[in-house]
């Protein structure tokens, strides 16, 4: 692990206010690390409905498969997060492990096995001993509040270098509600998702279904348009818990996604969201710049993605970023290798507003001192025009550093 | 550039005899390094057939879109090949730099130029001064030599640590013909062309078409089976030049590709292309092992080799390789990834003929001994069987290390 914070990192954590109906507890379970939370317990409100989008990892882990199918009835109780082990490729060993810890938490709170949620993240293929949870959860249920939220955020950590936080307060209906979530991620991070575990929480009242609709849109831009590695989990898992306790306040039950009242509350979400999916970029492993890939002119949407990520996955890109050096020729490389409909003699490449090739060649007017003097900043947009349509779309990674290699060579991270 | 030879390097560099009909020079042309030759002029006799098989990036070299158009006549006299500059995404300029460059050399050889063929690699979008070779081309024409065939091996070169040569000598009717080949790879290596450069020779008489076919049917399981970071270079090339010379010693014509004549030589023309590309692989930028990926038990070859690059690409498993880790939780993940046909629970991983998961579980028997003692070693065997159906496959690749990010992060490779 990097003992260091990521020179990317918010320089301040946000302060997140309680959110009605959530309370948590964090312990130290001793999982897999010493001298440090690794277990999360959080406690939700009667009426609580719940939404998420997994992994689309042929190989899941077994807390992503429970979820899938808890999140068929839409309500939620309780969630209970371990980080150093991710039950992933534990086979059978791995489902009785999500079994005895969803009904040692429902015991607990009280509740159903399945409205219980879990997610686990860390080392694959160990067997997760799940009678480590009994020990610790009657003791953290005996202490649920409502704050602050850095403990969770950072009990959920494994090599990320920094807790992530985002909320928002937003008008809904006559009252107001709020917004809080966090992520970890780091490593192993592609799409789809592109963290490897992150939940929101809110008081607002919305039925299960509308969660789900909002979710699935606003993960496309979010989450899912980050990579760091290009390698995709098989636990990533992005829950998003609704306790209604704002009802008690006169907020409005929203059961339809049209419903108007939801506006602001969707621009906030997203941007909690795109927040989070952001400090996911900025803490890549080894990360020293963060990388916004921009494609326009393509034929599609689809097509700009698909090149964008092309270009953000290409070692030989991500490499030339860590050594400030404005390489387009490897950017025109990662677009001619996408397989993407593109006409060389039609590219344009710009690093942030310095444009340095255009028409299939470097441009004119290209001055190798101003555009290495761009490079040494913190976040690098890469701009590639394709000229042939008005497909866009933006990704987000990081510079790949012999830090990324350290921390994923050293033996069983 | 690296400056040591990579540990995987093979211990002595063959004996590589003439070939009749074939005659080259190399010369210090200044084009982008100092102190080494950089600049490849090879003659063919009358006669001479050729194939190829280049890049499949939508952005190719200027090189490229040339050898493109001179295969459709299928007749060579002359190969030039430069290094430190790929004259890719050069526009205009870079045409025309090709079209100056068989002008020249033509003239030196007496013939067309549609009968010249043009290689480059280096940096992409530099414009490539084709006057340069003006000065050396004659002067190179004056001593073309039979051998020793090192030289053109190490004038083609760019990050790479040793000369990649191979050869065989092979019954061919009631003679025997040679066949000589020469590569460089080591970084932007990816299909489809995994080698940058290659170039094969034989005095054997046969046909255009018939070159053409053996080549496209030994490249899939050499140099297309090769991946050092995913990233496809916009020059790949490998050209296969018959001088025909063999007529002389009574070696039959060939113009059918069911020809029993030919049986031995495609033979040794497959060991050739699977040792050059072999040590493509083994030069990759910053190995210091050689990966050997095998899947089996797919529902397809192409689906087999799908996953093969999915694990062969993946920077964790990579990297994993690097610090001697047999972590197959990762080599999980990547065939979670990779959108094929699998079934986590049927799925069995062997590094070396270690099983280390078996039935979606580690093995009963899993040793981390054992395991880590196999890892300390050169070549790595990693073994997927997805017990779906009969597709299997195999590639190449190699570990990533610090090295390789140092290599390709310092200013402008």
């Amino acid at each position: 692990m990097s003992a260091s914070i990521s020179p990317l990192a918010p320089k301040s954590l946000p302060e997140v206010p309680p959110v009605p109906g959530v309370s948590f507890a964090t312990a130290e379970a001793g999982i897999r690390y010493k001298g440090r939370t690794d277990a999360l317990l959080m406690a939700f409100a009667k009426g609580t409905t719940v939404a998420g989008v997994t992994t689309r990892s042929l190989c899941p882990s077994a807390p992503v498969e429970w979820c899938r199918e808890a999140l068929k009835k839409g309500k939620a109780r309780g969630l209970v997060v371990n980080s150093g082990n991710a039950n992933a490729f534990t086979g059978q060993k791995g489902r009785e492990s999500t079994t005895l810890t969803a009904e040692i938490a429902a015991r607990t709170l009280g509740c159903k096995p399945g409205e219980i949620f879990l997610a686990s993240t860390g080392v694959i293929g160990e067997p997760l001993d799940a009678t480590r949870f009994e020990g610790v959860m009657g003791e953290m249920a005996g202490r649920l509040e409502a704050g602050p939220w850095e403990a969770p955020a950072r009990a959920i950590m494994t090599t990320d270098t920094f807790p992530k936080l985002a909320t928002a307060q937003v008008p809904f209906g006559k009252t107001t509600v709020t917004i809080a979530g966090i992520a970890k991620g780091a490593g192993m991070i592609a799409p789809d998702m592109a963290t490897m575990l992150s939940f929101v929480f809110t008081d607002a009242p919305i039925a299960a279904p509308v969660l789900q609709k909002l979710l699935d849109k606003l993960v496309v831009n979010s989450f899912n348009a980050v990579t760091i590695d290009g390698d995709t989990s098989t636990s990533d898992t992005l829950l998003m818990f609704a306790t209604g306790a704002a009802k008690d306040v006169g907020a409005p039950q929203v059961k339809d996604d049209a419903d108007p009242v939801l506006r602001p509350f969707r621009k906030a979400l997203k941007e909690v969201l795109n927040n989070l999916a952001e400090q996911v970029a900025r803490d890549g492993e080894g990360a020293r710049k963060l990388v916004r890939v921009h494609v326009s002119g393509a034929v599609s949407k689809k097509s700009a993605r698909r090149i964008a990520f092309s270009i953000a996955n290409s070692p030989l890109v991500k490499t030339a970023v860590a050594g400030e050096d404005a390489n387009w020729g490897r950017v025109v490389m990662a677009v001619g290798k996408a397989g993407e409909p593109a006409d060389r003699d039609r590219l344009a490449i710009s690093f942030g507003d310095i444009r340095v090739a255009a028409e299939g060649a470097r441009d004119p007017s290209y001055d190798e001192g101003v555009v290495s003097d761009y490079m040494k900043g913190d976040v690098i947009d890469i701009r590639v025009d394709l000229g042939l349509g008005k497909g866009s779309d933006r990704v987000l990674t990081c510079d790949l550093t012999k830090e990324y290699v350290a921390i994923n060579g050293d033996y069983r991270s």
